[in-house]
C-alpha cells in the first residue's frame, strides 16, 4: 500500500514516500530562490469575512472554533484554501517593509471541504509564485512567471509540462466586438468546453443569451491554439477591439519569449478561462504529458488587483503548483521514487551492549562530517543487524571491532577510519528518480 | 517592526526574519537525519475524539467545520496540538509497514486555542522526535534523544542549551515508600515549585492528603538536582522501594551517557514532573541560557505505552522543540539574525527594455550554476537599479553592457563571464548568524 487515507481527503506517506515529496518540495523552494524570489509563511488561518469575499472555492471552508470558546470570541476564523487571499492580506499589512516589485513564494498546505476524490484532497500543498507591484506592474513578469515554473517543474524527473495560456482581455474583447453582453456567463461557459465539448456549450451560451451566430464565433475563438500565429488567426474571425488587440499583443510577448527560452514549453490555448473572477490579464494552465486527466496541475493569471489598500492597488501575476496533485499520482505508480528509503548512509554495528558507546563514537565521527549514520538498536548477532539495515536499504554496516566498513549491496568490505571514510557521492542521501 | 501579529496568537515573518526561521528549520531536519530519524508528516488535523483523549491540551482544541456541512458529516474533527498523538496513530494504522524500533521526526505547526501571550501562540512550529518500539524499547533511547537535541540545538548560534532530567519511578517510587497515597496529585503540585516556592508547594500537599513530614520528604526530593551523586543524595533521604532503584539507575545510565558524550549538556533535576500524564519514566526540560523565562523550549519523556493496539504496545521516547517559542524571543530581538535580506546573489542591470532579453540570458547562465538571481524589475538609470539591489542587499549587480560584475558592498568592479564567475562562497546563500 503507496498511501494510507484512514480519513478520506487527508493523505499520508509512509516514511520512504515521505522522502519524495520532500525533494520534490526543497527543489521546488530552491528553484523559487535561484529565480529571485523570498519565502514567505503566512498563517493557516483568515477572518471568515476575507475567505467568503474571494474565488469561487470559498464556499468549501472549514470554519475554526475552539472547544473552550468564551464569550466576546475572535473574529471567526476558517482555515486558508490557497496561497493567494494569505499573500494579499500579508502585502497590504506589511507594504511598508517590502520592497516592490516583490517576489514571493510560498510552499505549504492549504485545505478545502470538497469531496475527495482522484487528485482532489480536503488538506493539500500548493507551491506558488507571485510578483506583486505598487500601482503598476510591468508585462516581463507575465513571461517570468512560467518560465519560472517550466524550470522549477522541468527540472525534476516528470512528464513533459506544457503550459496553456490565453487573455483575458481577448476572450473580453473579442466577445464585446460581436456584442455578446454577459461576459463573465459567457466565459464560464466557454470554460467547459473540454468536459462538455462544442456543441452543449453552443446550447448553452444560446440559453445564456447570445445569438446562434455568437455562439459560433465565440466557439471558434475558443477552439484557436497553437504559436504566435495565433494572433492572425483570431483577426481572420474578423472581430476588433482595442482591447482584443491589447490582449493579442500581450499574448504574443508571452509566446515569443516563451519560444526564445524555453522552447515548447508555452503555448497558446484561447479556451482557457480559469474559472476565478479575479484574473484580468494572462492566464495559465498546465498539463503533464500521458496526464491531462489530472487536469491542470499549475495555473494562475494575471489580476489588475490582488489587493487595494485606501488608494494603493497591487497588481498581481502568480501561478500555482497542485504539489499533491502531481505527487499522488507519481508517487502511488512509482513514477517518482528515491534511491533508498531511509536517510540513513550508515549503520553501526553493536557488538554487545558494553561495547555500544564504542559504537556511538564511531557514529560521531561520522556524522561530525555530515554522513547521516546510525547505531544499530540492539546487540544481535551481526547476521540479524545487517539484515536491519536491509529492511531500511541503509547501504553500510559499520564493524567497530574490525574497523571496517561493509557496502550490502556488493558485499564488499573495507578497512576503515571513521575520520576520514567517505561513502560513495550517490551514497550520502537518498536522490530523487523518475520512471525507469 | 520584526513582526506583524495582526491576529493574535498567529505570528509570521517579514521575508528577511522569514529566511532565519527556514534556515534553522532546516538544520534541525538535517540534524535529525543525521542521526538516523526519517521523516514523517502527519495530516493536520485527527478526530476530535482521538485529541480529547490525550493529555491536559486537549481542552484548547481548535475545532473543524464545513461551511457547507452535509447532513451526514464525517466524524467531528479538530487541529493536531502536537506531533505525538498523531504519530501515536500513525503508528498504529502503519505498524505493518515500519522497521521499529521506529526512528521518526516531525517538524510542523500545530494549533492550541490558547490565550496568546509572549512566547505562547495559537498556531506553532514543533520540531519532534520520538523512536517507538514494537513491544518493547531499550534504555539507550533515553540517552539517544536527549543527546540529539543538545547536537541539533547546540550547533545552532543559539545561547547554550540545559537539558534537566528526572524519571517519574524515582518520585514514584519514593512518594510509595513515604506513604503518599495521591501519587498524581502530588507530582501535579511538586510541579509547580518553581512558580509557586517550597512553601506554598508544602501547604498544598498537607491540603491534598499529606503529612507535614511527607510533604517536606516530597519537598527535599524535588530540591535535588546536579550529576550523578544525586542517586547518593536521594538514598541519603532514607525511602526505598524497587522502583526507586530502577528510576535511579535509569536516571543514572542518562547522565553518565551524557557527561561522557556531551559534558554540561544534561543534568538532573528531580523537581521537573510534567504534567502529561503519559510519562512513565524518563522526563526533559531544557532552558536556554539567559532565558529561563521563556519556560521549557525541549521536553518530552518516555512513555510506557505511546500507542497500543489490540494485544500490541508500542513504547516511545521522545523530545519537542518548541521552534516558535525560541525564534519568536530570538529573531524578535535579532539575537538570530541573517547576513542578507533575500536569497538572491546577483542582480542583473537591464539597459533598456528592448535589451532584457539580454540579462535574462545572463541570469540563466549564472542559475544554471546554482547561483540565485534576479534581473531588474526596470531598466531605470542604473544608480537606482544599484539602489534596487541594496534595498533587497542583494551583494552583486551584473553589467551586460561592459561584461561586467560589480559587489556593491565593497564597490569592486570585475570583468566576468556569466558561465565561469563564482560569487564569495560566503556569498552563495543567507547564511544565520548568533549575536555579534
Amino acid at each position: 500500500m503507496a498511501r494510507h487515507t484512514s480519513l478520506s481527503g487527508f493523505p499520508e506517506w509512509l516514511p520512504s514516500k515521505q522522502l519524495v515529496e520532500d525533494q520534490v518540495l526543497d527543489h521546488l523552494r530552491r528553484s523559487f530562490e535561484i529565480h529571485g524570489f523570498s519565502p514567505v509563511v503566512t498563517r493557516a488561518v483568515e477572518p471568515v469575512e476575507q475567505l467568503l469575499s474571494k474565488g469561487e472555492t470559498s464556499k468549501e471552508i472549514y470554519l475554526l472554533s475552539r472547544l473552550q470558546a468564551e464569550e466576546n470570541e475572535d473574529a471567526q476564523l476558517g482555515l486558508h484554501f490557497d496561497h493567494t487571499v494569505p499573500l494579499a492580506r500579508y502585502v497590504v499589512e506589511n507594504a511598508g517593509h517590502l520592497t516592490f516589485p516583490f517576489k514571493r513564494y510560498a510552499i505549504g498546505r492549504v485545505w478545502r471541504g470538497e469531496r475527495p476524490q482522484e487528485g482532489r484532497f480536503r488538506e493539500f500543498i500548493q507551491a506558488d509564485v507571485d510578483v506583486v507591484g505598487d500601482g503598476q506592474l510591468a508585462l516581463h513578469h507575465d513571461l517570468e512567471l512560467p518560465l519560472v515554473m517550466a524550470d522549477a517543474l522541468g527540472s525534476l524527473p516528470l512528464p513533459k509540462l506544457t503550459i496553456h495560456t490565453s487573455n483575458r482581455k481577448i476572450a473580453q474583447g473579442f466577445y464585446e466586438a460581436i456584442g455578446i453582453a454577459d461576459i463573465a456567463e459567457t466565459l464560464r461557459i466557454v470554460d467547459k468546453l473540454d468536459k462538455i465539448g462544442p456543441k452543449a456549450v453552443a446550447e448553452q451560451l444560446v440559453q445564456s443569451g447570445t445569438t446562434e451566430e455568437q455562439a459560433n464565433q465565440a466557439l471558434a475563438l475558443a477552439e484557436i491554439s497553437g504559436g504566435v500565429e495565433v494572433a492572425d488567426r483570431v483577426l481572420a474571425l474578423g472581430a476588433r477591439s482595442e482591447l482584443l488587440d491589447e490582449g493579442l499583443d500581450e499574448l504574443v510577448y508571452v509566446l515569443e519569449g516563451g519560444q526564445e527560452m524555453s522552447p515548447g514549453s508555452i503555448v497558446a490555448d484561447l479556451k482557457i478561462a480559469r474559472g476565478l473572477d479575479y484574473y484580468t490579464g494572462t492566464v495559465y494552465e498546465s498539463l503533464l504529458e500521458g496526464h491531462e486527466d489530472l487536469g491542470a496541475i499549475c495555473s494562475g493569471g494575471r489580476y489588475d488587483s490582488l489587493a487595494s489598500s485606501g488608494k494603493k492597488t497591487y497588481p498581481g501575476v502568480g501561478l500555482s503548483i497542485g504539489v499533491s496533485r502531481i505527487l499522488s499520482r507519481m508517487i502511488s505508480s512509482e513514477a517518482l521514487t528515491v534511491t533508498r528509503q531511509s536517510p540513513t548512509t550508515v549503520l553501526v554495528a553493536v557488538l554487545n551492549e558494553d561495547q555500544r558507546r564504542e559504537s556511538e563514537l564511531i557514529a560521531r565521527a561520522l556524522r561530525a562530517r555530515g554522513i547521516a549514520t546510525d547505531v544499530s538498536p540492539g546487540s544481535q548477532k551481526l547476521g540479524k543487524q545487517i539484515r536491519y539495515a536491509d529492511r531500511r536499504t541503509i547501504p553500510y554496516v559499520w564493524f567497530p571491532d574490525s574497523g571496517e566498513v561493509k557496502d550490502i549491496r556488493s558485499g564488499e568490505q573495507i578497512p576503515a577510519d571513521p575520520e576520514t571514510w567517505v561513502p560513495a557521492r550517490e551514497d550520502m542521501r537518498p536522490i530523487l528518480m523518475g520512471e525507469q
